[in-house]
This record gives C-alpha cells, structure tokens and sequence, in this order.
C-alpha cells in the first residue's frame, strides 16, 4: 500500500505487504524488503537498504506514568545514503542517521538520536532519545544506550553494556544526564555505566566492570566498583 | 483479514495487513497498526491502541527437553483501557493488562502474567509466565522478569536488570521461585536478583550488584555479591 | 506470494500475507504462521513450526566499518524436523538446526551456526556467526552468544548470560575466540565470559560472575572476578 503522496527515486525495489504512507521521500537505487511500514514524512536517501519487518517514522507514546512526556512537534526520520537497516527494527521520528550506518536486526532507535557516518548499531541494541553518536562508533549486540547519553568518534562498545541516566532512580525532579564516553574509549562487554559518568579519550574499561565514577583518559578500570588496573 | 466471528466496537482503526483471528473482542475507539495477528479469543477493551508488528493471544509451546509443560486450557489475553502496546510485541493468552498499562517497543509477555494499573513494560523487557506486576510499576528497558516472580506496586525496575528463579539450575525436581520485589523498592541497572531473594520494602539495589541474599526494608546494598553501603 | 519454484510437502498450513521465495523446500505437515518470510533455498523438514512475523534464510549485511566482512558463499538454512520457530525470529542461510530444536519468539541466530538435537534457544537470545551449540543445551531468555564459541552437549545457559570474543577490542589484527563451555557446564544468570575463557565440565558458574580465566572441571566458582566458592 502505497500512498499517492509518496516519492520513489528511480530503481527502487519494494518487497510484498508494505506500507508506504503520505509524504514519504524515497532515493534512488533504494531496496525495501516485505512486511515494512513506513510512517509519513520520513526521509530515505539513495542506495539505502531497508530489510524485512522494519518500522521507520515511529512517533513516541507514553502513559499517564511517565514523568516526561515526549515531544511533540518532531522532524521526520532521515536516513543518508548507503545505510543499511536490519530487520525487526524500529526507528523513530526525529533522528538522523548519517551515510554508511549500519543498524543491526532487532534493533530500536528512538526520537532526538543522531548516529554519525559509518557507525554501527549492534543487533537488539536500545538506543534511548536524546543520544548523540559520533562517527565510526561500534556498538555491538544487545547494548543498552540511555537517554542523555553522548558516545564520541570511534568509540568500541562491546556486547550488552549497560548505562543510566537517573541517580534517584524515578525521583523525576532531577534532570537526567546519561555517560559521556570520550573518543576511541574502549568498553568491555556486560560493564555498567552509571549516571552521568565520564569515561575519557582512549580509557578502557574492563567486562564486568561497575563504573561508579569518572575514568581518565588512557586509564584501565576493571572490577566492581571499578578501578585501576594494578600494574 | 477479519475473521467474521470477530466483533468490532464503533470507531475502531485498523491497519493494512491486519489478521484478526475467531471470536477477538474489541472494544470502541481502538486503533490497530499495520501487520498486525491477534489470535482467536484475544479481548481488547475501549480506547486502546496497537502498534504495528504485534502478536496478541499467542498459544504457549515447548519441546521434547522442556522439564515443565505449559499449561494448556488458558483463558484468552485480556487488554484493558487506554492501555498502549509497542511495535514488534509479543503477548500470551492467559495474561491480563489493566487499565493504563504501557507495553513498550519490542517486549515479550507470558502466559498467566497479571500487569496492573497505569504500569509500564518497558522496550525489550522479557516477562515469563506466572507473574504478578502490581500498580504504577516502572520496569525498565531490557530487564528481565522470571517466572513465579512477584513485583509489587509502586517497584522502580532500572534498565537490564536481571533475575534468576532456579536455584539448582535445571536440576528439574525443586519448584522455581524468583525474586520477590515489595513496595516502592528501587534496583538499580544491570543489578542481578538470585532465584527467591526478597527485596524489602523501599529497600534500594545499587547499579551493578549481584544480590545473593534477602535485603530488609529500607536497606542500600551495592557490590558483588551486594553488602550494606557503608555511610 | 508463493514463488512457483518452491516445492511444498503434504498437510502444509501457510497463513496470510506469508512470502515464500524461489526454491524453498517445505516438507510435510508443515504450519507456517501468517507475516512469515522465507528466503530463496531455505529448506524446513517435516513437521515443523513456524510463528508469525519470522524471517528465515537472511543474507549476511556488512557496511565500510565492519573489520571482518561476512562470507558470500552460503549453503541454504536448514531446519530439521520437529523444529519450533518462535515469533519474531531472524535466521540466516548458512546454518542448520537439528531436529527437536526450539528456538523461541525474538531470538537471532547468525550464519554458519549449528543447534544440536533437542536444544532450546530461549527467547530474545542473540546467536552470533560461527558458533557451534550440541545436543539437549539450553540457553535461557535473553543470553549472548557471540562468534566463535562453542557450547558442549547438556550445557545450561540461564538468563542474561553474556560472552565475548575480542580480547583487545577492535584491534582488528588478532582471532576471535569466544569462550568454550564443556558438556553439562552451568552458568548462572547475567554471568560475564570473557573472550576464549573454557569452562570445564560439571563446572558451576554463579549468578553475576565475572569469568575472567579457565574453570576446571567441576569447579564452582563466584564473583568479580570470578574465584572459587570457599568451603
């Protein structure tokens, strides 16, 4: 089903059941698996391939629990050029994703997300809103990235990383501030990141680890809570 | 395709590629996605809305080498008010959402789970069956909920929690018990809950900690295994 | 959309908006639930399930960043008998599934992977490439396995279980080795194995440990890092 709104560049192949609503802009040279849903507005740029079971353009929701509404008023989901969109993934309005990304199978990436050229998203990795990305990071399968949350150029994030935002644990008066993880910052799979913690330029952080505080740049951590690696 | 069984409120939105299955029950003012299954039976109250991708009113299945069958004659899924269900969801028959309840992106819920007011599920939040989620519940992004677990109104569940109901380790003879989480209890991310640890009341679980034994009301514990937090 | 080269067996049930591509190879007494994919060459032997929303016979995708580019020659995926597909699944072409096997509803399993007889995949758990699993394993809900590992005969898994394969994280120049777990090992939930770690057989690893060297056999062991279990 697609909507008479709807812009296809030239070459694109579309796959069976999938929707395509109003105002959508497709590139050239663009491949769409089946089974996809493309919300309105959203913006895919030439020679992106979108796989099976995808949700693109997704608007946020919330219940009448949640402290912090999300926004309204978002700019569509764009999509650069040579991205690679994995199955069962869903990606929402108000995110950008630079040429060269590739998002992994199963993976959710909400509003307010930018990821920057070349990186990865692992499969079955959470992005949460408001993350910042750099480019030629990896994050690999299963990761857990938290809102507020900022990952610099060249970045390694190993399997199922955990992080947070929220010292007081849903206290919602204070504002939330995720890790900053500094470029080329190295970190191991199943380590926890609390709030607002920074992890320095080219810091390498042990699997397992618990990082409680700020790690210096060129430090090695390991341990719960974390410290330095004894020479 | 809409089984002819089926019965339809007024005002209810579906989308394209939609299987509504015999003898579902939906209520007024209810919108439905895209790809959508709802299995036969499956009752979905007024003013509800499904997201695209969902699998509501699954049968439970097994294999040869699973020590406990699942239960056969359930009653169907039940989803109630102004309840939300995320994209690419999976829910069983024999479970029940109250009214308000949010069912984020990507989650799993199980049979015979009962999911209480107003409470949220978060993205990617695996529930097995034969659990008890009370009111204004918070479980975040990524946690995991084991079977026979009980959480309690109120509990704050941060993001990749894990918990283990198994003492023995498929040892099969003994009864599976997880944790049991009391009121307002706060855990922090990644923290790990050993099988039939009870978390008192207001007790509060560091990030990171590996929780081995009971933790009294009001109690701070962090570490691994987790101890007391010094003042 | 069935292609008219694939070849179905007797008492085969497909449900709507499934896409069958060409060459596909269903045995009989098949059911293939509704939203299903099945890619080019895929074969399912009898009796065999398969639920909603699957996507079955994936290619391997890769993009500029990616160190290590996936193989292009790949034999078809190969389902045995007896099988049950979850929901929400992703399976790649180049592996194979022995006969019993369950993988449950939101679980990935990469290329050149190998599940033995009877072996349960639990829901939500990643598989990564190049893995080889034995007879009568089960791996619980939400476990990583990475590339390169292998799990020995009557081996459990338990929930959140996550491994690694790169010792220096995206050096790029070494091999990847994930861990080796021996027949009828166990390993507690949201344990951490660190890259080509062995695990000996009967050996117990506890809830939340860091395993950070090779575990004899019949060793239990527990913490960050992992020791063995005083007396």
């Amino acid at each position: 089903m697609i909507d008479k709104t709807a812009i296809l560049g030239e070459n694109v192949k579309i796959g069976h059941y999938v929707v395509i609503e109003e105002d959508v802009l497709i590139g050239d040279h663009v491949e769409i698996g089946n089974h996809v849903t493309i919300k309105a507005g959203t913006i895919i740029a030439d020679h992106t391939t979108i796989h099976d079971f995808c949700l693109l353009g997704k608007a946020p929701t919330s219940n009448k629990k949640m402290a912090r509404k999300p926004v309204v008023d978002l700019e569509p989901l764009y999509i650069g050029e040579n991205v690679t969109i994995g199955s069962h993934t869903c990606l929402y309005q108000g995110s950008v994703l630079y040429q060269g990304v590739l998002v992994a199978d199963m993976a959710s990436i909400r509003e307010k997300v930018c990821v920057g050229e070349d990186s990865i998203i692992g499969k079955n990795v959470m992005v949460e809103n408001n993350v910042v990305i750099g480019q030629h990071v990896t994050i690999q399968t299963g990761s857990y990235v938290t809102a507020h949350m900022v990952i610099e150029d060249e970045v390694f994030i190993g399997p199922c990383v955990s992080s947070s935002n929220d010292k007081y644990m849903a206290s919602r008066t204070k504002p939330l501030q995720g890790p900053i993880v500094k470029k080329t910052a190295r970190i191991g799979n199943n380590a926890t990141l609390l709030p607002s913690v920074i992890v320095g330029e080219k810091a390498i952080i042990g699997a397992g680890s618990v990082v409680t505080k700020d790690v210096s740049a060129n430090q090695v951590v390991i341990g719960n809570p974390a410290k330095e690696l004894e020479k």
